[in-house]
């Protein structure tokens, strides 16, 4: 068991170039506005980005191969301040975790699961710091945003290393279902394209679709699936929307033809 | 009537720690943005976070209760910018507002009414002020913004003492109805769970709900009532989305059942 | 042909005030979040705000006319950076653009017409530069934000003047077309109202409407049209929304009823 210390210096941490946010908070209402204010407070002058503030609600499996897929664009030194937690007030453990010279910070429900699956070297802590005030539904604000914060500005981050109590070995490394519905409705395969054969085909709802390079080599209102700029195999309907076309929804199954 | 030194010399008044807007907005248009762009140009440095940009649309009646309630979670020092302003271009007066170490700036329109009422100490100013240029439906760009931010900054804002011509004594101290629906579908009322007997039952469109203390405790699908992060009374479904399980939209009558 | 010399001597640019951007990538998921990060990772310390994050999804005929009509309000010195791109990864050129000491970074597809048209003085500029990583389908993030940002702090931009080569001289100065639907259901057209006859009524989707100054001089109700804060002939109901209550959707003919 290292102490506080330990987990600075393991990392040679300074100070963060950035904070991303992984939420399914929204963003229009009270939820990011509130964990803004609070990181604009303890840690002032660190740029903060909202990565997904509609991570699939509720669902740390589905948001797990989001996660770790996108995460892996980031740079080091970035903070990922990560909250998809139904468990939130229940027994579940508060985490944060070095990845490869990124931080993340969270409940322990397996949301980090890939990350750590994923990475060459990770190291785990649990959260035994808790604020003055922590409120039974929202510890996005009131623990992880401190504690993010807290990191992000170099502090030595409170923290008990642990083997992550909540890994998930019996998840796969490739998601076979659809994990996230843009704005434009392509669907979001929780898949890396560079897992599947060339030639893949991938089934949905009943259709089959080929791959494609870029949207505009196919006809409109033609469906197809492509590896999207960060990596997953994503399903799309050129000048279409794919969520409706196709039917299609978070968790809907995927399947690999040949 | 004071004058505009008055104000200042009341407050203390140095510069903000942060600014909040509290509008009926959204995010996505072009409105919020252009408010960011004044407030950027004119208090540059000042963090700026949504608080809500969702609040109830042209509505500032429900908005009010929010608006009392997440104010009072912030630091003192903040300026809430606050546009829920459906008679935008009439004869409602432009108002700016100290209330326990807290500026408010926005309509007089009843917005400032909860604040006001639960605060130990307000201090109400009539905005006397006018830009060079000032459209006649969007003073949250042309006036409120530019005045948000002078009082950012730390200037002596103009402004002329008053009482303040909008209170709306007839609101009642609680509100009895459905007053915000978040990202999760969980519908927020305008009650407060402190004014509300430890064991209260809530009666909402043909059901009446028991008080929970989290979710998790909680059979999957159950409707409850509980206590939210800010203190409001809040109706929720675990795992389900209340609003559309129990059919609720904002104004909807909340009652308090023995 | 210029060289890149040309251009930042040409403009006498510094450094950015702001950086606004124009897009349809949505709020709330991966995309903007991503530019972002681009930007607060290259251009430290220059304001990013959301001017429309929603503009007219993959029509870049309709955002052209915004995009004109909301750059104008701006300061000089204000980046835009402008992402409404269906032929990404096809042939259209990749373009910035001075328009009376304004930028604009984005595609070449027509999106850029009007800001031309309208403006004084304009130089426009192929962008040969590329990024070591180039994806297929996200050159908002990888090609375009890091020249805004290269722009916004000052930096000589690599580009070669040119002709724009997506000039579109078929389209019309007005576009009597619904542009876009704001967050109340107000239906913004592509026209602006000082192109209008004062007296000038508007016939769309069977209605035939009348110019109003403000909402609070109608009737609950009623539909009217009025000029914008920024200048466009607006289709609202007062205390309703007009895209619902007329059956409104992008797209949709406007004619000029005499």
């Amino acid at each position: 068991m290292a102490n506080a210390l330990d987990c600075a210096a393991a990392a040679g941490w300074e100070r963060a170039c950035l904070i991303a946010l992984f939420t399914d908070f929204g963003l229009d209402g009270p939820y990011t506005g509130q964990v803004k204010a609070v990181l604009a407070d303890m840690a002032p002058g660190v740029p903060v980005v909202d990565l997904f503030a509609d991570a699939p609600a509720g669902d740390p499996k589905a948001s797990a191969y989001l996660l770790a897929t996108y995460a892996a664009w980031f740079p080091k030194r970035t903070v990922f301040l990560c909250v998809v937690d139904p468990g939130v007030g229940g027994p579940r453990p508060a985490l944060f975790l070095e990845a490869d010279g990124r931080w993340f910070v969270g409940p322990g429900n397996g949301l980090f699961e890939l990350v750590q699956r994923r990475a060459r070297e990770t190291r785990c802590f649990e959260i035994d710091w808790r604020p003055e005030r922590l409120s039974a539904s929202f510890h996005g604000r009131d623990l992880f945003a401190p504690f993010a914060a807290m990191l992000a500005r170099g502090d030595t981050p409170p923290g008990r290393s642990c083997e992550d109590p909540s890994r998930r070995a019996d998840w796969p490394d490739e998601l076979s279902e659809i994990a996230y519905i843009d704005h434009y409705g392509n669907a979001m395969t929780g898949l890396r394209a560079a897992a599947l054969p060339a030639d893949a085909r991938l089934s949905v709802a009943g259709r089959v679709l080929e791959r494609a390079t870029t949207f505009s080599d196919r006809p409109r209102g033609a469906a197809f699936w492509y590896e999207n700029s960060n990596g997953l195999a994503e399903i799309a309907v050129n000048q279409g929307r794919a969520d409706r076309d196709l039917g299609l929804s978070i968790g809907a199954p995927v399947e690999i033809a040949a």
